[in-house]
């Protein structure tokens, strides 16, 4: 029995001599069912959350229920407020001698057409510079349709890259006249899931009706129209802006020993498109985020403040990033990190950090290469939530999922917890374990000296 | 200019004699694009032709023209008459403290809800005889839902077995009155689409709404119900009978040198399912055997006259194929095999042959080894269309096609030309073609003596 209660004393001060070995938390790590079980639970119990909408509500509800039984502190919420755009009735038809529906969504701020619908004469582009290019007269009274070629990319550079198709090209549709635009969605996949995503109207466009196509619908209008009959399409769309709503960031800490050491930010969006339930994009990066902090609080106390941040209306404009930068650039960041790329394994790692804090990146690199994670030499810029902190000079460090399958699913009502695979998520798990463990504990300054990018 | 002329002469002379050499056509179909050509056309001017609609008409009419303008005789419509049901809206949604909508789709003979739905609790089996056994009071005014572990299977083994849950279900459960029942999707896919399908009401049972879930909501329902709290569901499905509607038969002939030789009979069905283009279901199987007809009649006379038959409302209850029997049972069928599972690669040849006709299995084995088709033991039952037929007698040879896959995109909005591979579907051809070329000319006597299965 003493020598029992002995042990027990003894423990503690074990702990606190090396709490956080990167290498054993990182292989424990590897067997992790706490993101799924958040992922699982968060999918399931809440599903869609579209950002300003009541589902988001509870789900910052059940994320700081969760979180507190977790053993985090200073679980809290930090509520903003945002326009709020919901999605209708949202149907197509192709009319005339082919009579055939097609599949369809619309895209964030998509005006709405009458509830009757609309019907006017398909005019096509294959890309946004054929759209810029074309005189006004030709789109007027028209609905626009622009397809494009985007492919499989690990990075996600042809998300980039076709962006435009849905964040410009209902504008430029717009002021040329356009009835009302639909796009090849941004996906890779083919299957009959439109994809959705946010725009806005720039240069003073007012709001058309705008929605994506399928790839399969894209094709089959794409073969219709090289037909060179007229190809006439009947479009109901009815979304709707309902004002000013709530969102809000779930915040969550473990706090560091040493509060001059600055913060370690990191976390996922708990928001999600309206389509599916949100378990790649990004109940995923939630779930890995916070199952990763927890497995650093339950070794020991870190040096820096971990704060976990699980972020409210990314996806329909970066609010909860914004937010969140209003109210806390002033404090000290020793790092940004986001999760919102996926559930697939982590195949890279990109830094941006002060350059006396190489050997920093020297001991993640060493960390993380068991895991099958190479080094790159591409500037660190933290995710889409932190950003605007990382270009503002926050360092950080990204641990790049692999991106080649996302775009199958991203946006669509295929993102469901079936699509995440308990190992890869694990592995995520691991990879974030270990890159905390050494970053949390460095004794380099991470705080005062602006981040930049790192010959490997 | 004389030689010239001799030798356009002789060309008829040589085709005479050896017109339809198997290996030799089997190879040139290799690189055929009349089956894609065909199922491209029809998937795209067409789209879902759903069984008794104006679009199966328009397919028809179609189909008449292109028939006739590949140089087919005989080309004509069998009109038939029968009962047409046609989906309204369908929407499914959980309430209670887990609100989230669900993917699902009326199955075929579903009655419908009140326009505004109805709402009840959910009551879970995992098998049709788990819902055979449950008490009735257990399911009044409940919404039945019943899941299942279909797995893939190359020959489509797991659709058969599984098959009850669709077929069988929704007739017990509504004469355990039952609300409503939602059926996890006959489907092998992890997407959210959901299987429709045809099922009817047996022994008296009252048509109450019947639904298939998609996977991805079968597993999120299955998740919540075991969460052990009671789980509600909204469901409205509007879908309605519209009376007796026109379908039919459209049939094209390559005329044979004698006629007492018999009908060499195939095809495959031109009616879709509504949600998706109906291109593996069935556009391939019309596509496919009408090119290998085309390759026959090209290269010359054969001594059968091969009939194409493109069978009208198959899905709904194979009524063309019973449309087809009762008119043309009385005629000497040399052979029947139906096109309709697909357009993966055949990878297995079954026969059901008179006795005498054994040398006929072993030349089409012989021509089919080299596209990789192996002879099986298992006797053909020759396709939906003509199975009573063949069970009647008709000799038959079953081109079995790779169904692992199939019921990814059975009967779902998925079910689009994006699917098909070129080079599958042109072995298809090549194998149909062979196939063709060996029995449409083969000596030996096929009418007049019953088939059976012919030991390898």
């Amino acid at each position: 029995m003493l020598k029992q209660r002995l042990a027990l004393l003894a423990f503690p001060l074990l702990i606190a001599a090396a709490p956080h070995d990167a290498e054993k938390l990182r292989d424990a790590a590897l067997k992790d069912t706490i993101a799924w079980d958040i992922v699982e639970d968060l999918t399931t119990e809440i599903g869609p959350r579209l950002a300003g909408t009541e589902a988001e509500a509870r789900a910052r509800a059940w994320a700081v229920a969760r979180l507190k039984a977790m053993g985090f502190a200073n679980v809290r919420v930090e509520e903003f407020d945002m326009p709020v755009w919901v999605r209708g009735e949202e149907r197509a038809e192709i009319t005339g001698v082919n009579p055939q529906p097609l599949a369809l969504t619309a895209l964030g701020n998509s005006g709405a057409t009458p509830p009757q619908g609309i019907e006017a004469e398909v005019i096509a582009f294959d890309s946004v510079a054929e759209l810029t290019a074309a005189p006004a007269e030709r789109l007027r009274g028209r609905i626009v349709f622009v397809t494009h070629r985007m492919n499989k990319a690990q990075d996600g550079a042809s998300y980039s890259y076709f962006g435009p198709v849905r964040r410009l090209a209902p504008s430029i549709a717009s002021q040329k006249g356009a009835a009302a635009i639909v796009i090849r969605s941004l996906g890779t996949d083919s299957h009959r899931f439109p994809h959705t995503g946010n725009q806005s109207w720039t240069d003073g466009a007012q709001p058309i009706p705008a929605a994506a196509l399928s790839n399969p619908d894209a094709d089959q209008l794409e073969r219709l129209v090289k037909r060179g009959k007229p190809v006439r399409m009947r479009l109901v769309l009815t979304p709707r802006q309902t004002g000013i709503g709530k969102s809000g960031n779930v915040i969550a800490e473990v706090p560091g020993t040493d509060p001059r050491a600055g913060i370690v930010l990191i976390g996922g969006h708990l928001d999600s498109w309206d389509l599916g339930t949100g378990a790649i994009d990004d109940g995923a990066g939630v779930a890995i985020t916070a199952a990763a902090a927890k497995r650093i609080m339950d070794a020991g106390r870190p040096k820096r403040t971990i704060r976990l941040v699980w972020f409210g209306a990314e996806e329909v404009g970066v609010r909860g990033g914004d937010a969140y930068r209003s109210r806390h650039s002033g404090e000290p960041h020793a790092l940004a990190s986001e999760s919102d790329f996926g559930a697939d394994r982590i195949w890279r790692v990109d830094f941006a950090l002060p350059p006396a804090a190489k050997p920093i990146a020297d001991r993640v690199e060493a960390a993380l290469a068991p895991l099958g994670i190479a080094r790159s030499s591409v500037q660190a810029r933290g995710g889409p939530d932190v950003g605007a902190l990382v270009a503002s000079g926050v360092p950080a460090v990204t641990l790049q999922q692999d991106g080649t399958d996302y775009f199958d699913l991203h946006h669509t009502h295929d993102d469901t917890l079936d699509k995440i695979d308990h190992k890869k998520l694990a592995q995520n798990v691991a990879a974030w374990t270990a890159m905390l463990a050494v970053v949390a504990n460095a004794p380099e300054p991470l705080v005062g000296e602006a981040a930049q990018s790192l010959p490997k």
